[in-house]
């Protein structure tokens, strides 16, 4: 059996409520996580709630990066699917956590697209 | 323990090639799919991929609906983050499935932002 995708789900606590309310800031932040990890970013949707926090998403060519923040917790559930060989998501989640100044991240990998590799020959783009 | 939201990452195998490689087609059913759990609608970006395939991204006040398909697999790997108690991430999983024609789906729930009941109570939006 191979995957099509990697899926790290990211808990990054403790992070600087600032940055985390800040939508111009955390778009940029993850636009530059994606191209830290090698990805090709394809579009971006970001948006602002009242009275706090930011939701948003960058489609790059190899899938995903998602974001959900709590500035009051201090807290973004984050998640990067990302496809191929070129693009590490641990990357981007670093990068993430790292500029957040996260005091800690919990992170898994699921694998996605889990199929016999004698079918996934028959897939293109990845 | 409590969580500030649930994370359904769904496997939907045996669909339709020209429902998955349809760029509006997947658009409208991830906009309905998300009305269908009775979330609101926020932002969309979608993205066609040459020589096929579909990424999109559906924004809403309660996360995300996120897709990325392989038609030539018949495969679409759906992810759907909800928080709050008003929208099921199932409801929006499954509508998906029996648009896509789908011969089954294979999903599981993450809890997403796993905190002390105390801690929560300082969240605001959920």
């Amino acid at each position: 059996m191979k995957h099509l995708g990697r899926h790290v789900l990211a808990e990054i606590c403790g992070c600087e409520f600032n940055i985390l309310n800040d939508i111009k800031k955390v778009e940029e932040l993850m636009v530059n996580a994606a191209l830290s990890a090698g990805a090709e970013v394809r579009e971006c949707v970001f948006h602002k709630f009242s009275p706090q926090g930011v939701s948003g998403v960058v489609v790059i060519s190899e899938s995903h990066l998602a974001i959900h923040t709590w500035p009051e917790l201090g807290y973004a559930a984050v998640d990067v699917f990302t496809c191929g060989e070129k693009v590490n998501p641990w990357d981007a989640c670093n990068y993430l956590s790292d500029h957040f100044c996260a005091k800690h991240m919990i992170a898994k990998e699921l694998k996605r697209g889990m199929m016999p590799e004698s079918y996934l020959k028959e897939a293109v783009n990845i």
